[in-house]
């Protein structure tokens, strides 16, 4: 009898401790609520310090013979600018969507159809935020190194403190682009659960 | 009771027109099947036309005063050379995938789990192709227009061909990552409908 009696009560366990743990869906919304704030916070954090990438030096103008003062500013490259519109748009996103994952939280109806849309897209927004860092990363290495083959010189010896800036930012961007990731793979998880086993 | 009798008449049509259908499982796989090849194939193509992209033009020696043959090459640009490894990596991940796609039409047991590893992986190489796209879209950006504000001197003008092929590959590539978007969205889906309602 010990014998048959010792799996009840393992099972009697089992049982109470699955009464006692919280139902596992509001932990991934949690997660979910938390890595979107981040993402508005990444976002928003590259856009600023993108925005704020100002420097003036005073260079030798090419031509003449003079000195004269330019200023390198995020504007002068399309791709810089392609940058800020997409995490502008990505920090909207976030924001948007973390309120509308607040809400899913409180009232977890219709929550499955909720997880399809935002993980459709979150992958749109991964594309645009990707292209976008790469973008910005590849004309920065471009400014960072220089090309010789083309003769593009490089420009982060004479504006130094615009380049920590572009350089944060795109990292900062990276880290987006990684949460955006891991959003779409929460999200799919999360709709992959709900299948019965 | 004639008002009774339509409901019931209407139910059993479409009880037979669900039994008579084919089920949608094996039609969303051969959708797979079909994104994945054309995935395979716009990689490919993409880092062919890339990897071909050669032109010479006798171009003026800055310093001596004299002009010499210079050959335009992918790998004289860093974006460029990170463009083929990730298609490269693209490609092979499409012509696996398919065959993974096709084994699992004709023997669909565990499709719902390969559907969850396939959209996770297809995220990633989102990410990954995204990135690409956008490094070798600014890069090659500046060498048709230049930049005047970092004296950056346009490069298309001289090397016409190289150019052609560059923007080509961009723009498969941009078509593959459209791709990668499709597929992962189709994924999700197809975990969404195996929910029961």
């Amino acid at each position: 009898m010990a014998s048959t009696d010792k799996p009840d009560h393992r099972e009697s366990i089992k049982s109470e401790e699955a009464l006692a743990a919280p139902p596992r869906r509001s932990n991934y919304s949690s997660v979910h609520v938390a890595l979107r704030v981040l993402l508005f916070a990444a976002s928003v954090t590259a856009v600023v310090v993108m925005v704020t990438a100002k420097q003036t030096e005073i260079v030798p103008v090419p031509v003449f013979p003079f000195s004269a003062p330019l200023e390198a500013k995020f504007s002068d490259s399309p791709a810089f600018i392609y940058f800020i519109s997409a995490l502008s748009v990505a920090g909207l996103y976030g924001i948007l969507t973390t309120l509308a994952s607040i809400s899913i939280v409180l009232k977890p109806a219709c929550a499955t159809r909720f997880l399809l849309h935002l993980a459709l897209l979150d992958v749109l927004m991964l594309g645009i935020v990707a292209s976008a860092t790469g973008a910005a990363g590849g004309v920065g290495y471009i400014g960072l190194k220089g090309n010789s083959h083309v003769g593009w010189g490089k420009v982060c010896n004479v504006y130094d403190k615009f380049c920590q800036h572009v350089g944060s930012s795109i990292a900062v961007a990276l880290f987006a682009s990684v949460l955006l990731v891991l959003l779409t793979m929460l999200s799919v998880f999360s709709i992959y659960r709900k299948i019965p086993k």
